[in-house]
């Protein structure tokens, strides 16, 4: 692999359950000489500071000031809008990333404002928990998960080649892919997957009001039901920046769930029983 | 509690997953003093007293003759033709109850046939696996679990005591209701959410034909994808013999999916967050 990677000064902005995670596992790795992170949250800053998380707090534009790499890891919707405000203080030559869960509208700011005077590539390592906050961060969140790398036309090739090394050091797997398809597959095996069980459940509080449920819920429906406790705030941002990917698949289920009201309408038993077949086979080859 | 409840011979039409663990733990318990099996495949029963889960094999006719307590076990659209059939060869006296996961039609049958000859006492002990058959049955696969019994307005008392507490011997917690109450609770907390996960796991397997997704589904989409592995005829059976519940939740779960759509279409943020907020309070009622 040449040289050992290192970077003199890392800034993180935005230092929750990813950030702060990302934060303790450069420094664990020796990555980076100085972590310099930036957050709203003067408490969890301050949490961050205190865990040695961070070595500094800054203001956003006062911590890439500097910084030979920079982490945008605060929600989806906010990146574009502080990449854009603070882009002037970004040293020449900085290597960029961020840790999004929707690709397209970040990578797309990134690709415009970043020029030829530092480089921006989007990644997306896929982990975390139902916590957040930096409290909850650790070193090893990210060990043996995926993490997809985004290249467009305007993606320097050494930025990759950084990026991608970076988060092998940290554990984890990496795929490059353009932004486009990386939001097509998170809408399928992830934002899609959390509207349908936020609706179910929304389903299941409504009826609780009548009948008490709760208590002859299995393990089954805890357990499938585990993402509906994700924050809310997230959720909301995650579909709003990757729209017409969702509301194209919450047609699909919508379709799928007419055809097996029809087959239940129809007393159509074998219908039912394909129905299901075909979900039960796709089901086991995750296995 | 009086007298030890004991039954010189048990019959178990239906030795599956369910009716041979039923009769593992009754043996366990020593609640009988012999065990008849009978069942569709022969290779499955033989297993089963190859692996002593049962004493003897017969026939559903033979099975019944003689027994003092009847089990029927098997898939809930066969329990009441198979019940109406052999019932003129059930023994006047015998107490006979079902595990079937649907309550309505085969109570309704029970009751209707029983007369005043035998007691009929619906259960539905709230456990099971994946798996099926009788070498994945287990003598503790009910302790710890809730078995819901039925009452209507011909129930013979002294049959629901004898029936709350065999399953109480065996390790369930009991609770009593109406068969009309039991099934609107299952379809709400177990075959709405059925239906909803194979609608959404057919999606994602629709989709898996254009981009390679199995490689990014994370452990929350192995998770609540889980009872998409659960036998198809088995879940046809089961919404079949609860159609009009059943059909009633999908059109729930579709308005709250046509909510969120159009929040997402609307780019409403604040619309958004308030769906899955009363979605995130309620999950974090279940823990």
């Amino acid at each position: 692999m040449g040289d050992k990677l290192y970077f003199e000064r890392a800034a993180i902005i935005g230092v929750g359950l990813i950030g702060g995670s990302l934060a303790r596992a450069i420094k664990k790795k020796g990555l980076a000489g100085k972590v310099i992170g930036a957050g709203r949250s003067k408490e969890n800053m301050e949490k961050a500071l205190e865990l040695g998380i961070i070595d500094e707090i800054a203001t956003p534009e006062k911590s890439v000031e500097n910084a030979d790499i920079v982490f945008f890891c605060g929600p989806v919707l906010s990146i574009p809008k502080t990449l854009q405000k603070i882009a002037p203080r970004i040293k020449d030559g900085a290597l960029v990333s961020d840790t999004g869960s929707t690709k397209m509208g970040i990578v797309n700011t990134g690709d415009r404002i970043a020029e030829d005077r530092f480089a921006f590539v989007g990644s997306h390592p896929i982990a975390g928990t139902e916590k957040s906050g930096a409290a909850a961060s650790s070193d090893n969140l990210f060990e043996g998960h995926k993490c997809i790398i985004t290249k467009t036309d305007s993606t320097p090739e050494e930025g990759i080649e950084k990026i991608k090394r970076l988060w092998e050091e940290i554990g984890m797997e990496t795929v490059i892919m353009d932004p486009e398809t990386h939001d097509r597959i998170m809408a399928a095996v992830s934002h899609l997957p959390h509207m349908v069980v936020y609706a179910l459940v929304n389903v299941v509080s409504e009826l609780e009001k009548e009948d008490d449920l709760l208590k002859f819920a299995a393990g089954g429906f805890r357990d499938f039901t585990r993402i509906a406790s994700s924050p809310p705030e997230m959720w909301a941002d995650i579909v709003l920046t990757n729209p017409v990917n969702v509301w194209e698949l919450i047609g699909m289920v919508r379709d799928q769930l007419d055809q097996i009201e029809s087959a239940i309408r129809a007393r159509d038993q074998k219908r039912l029983k394909e129905l299901f077949k075909n979900s039960n086979s796709f089901r086991n080859k995750l296995l």
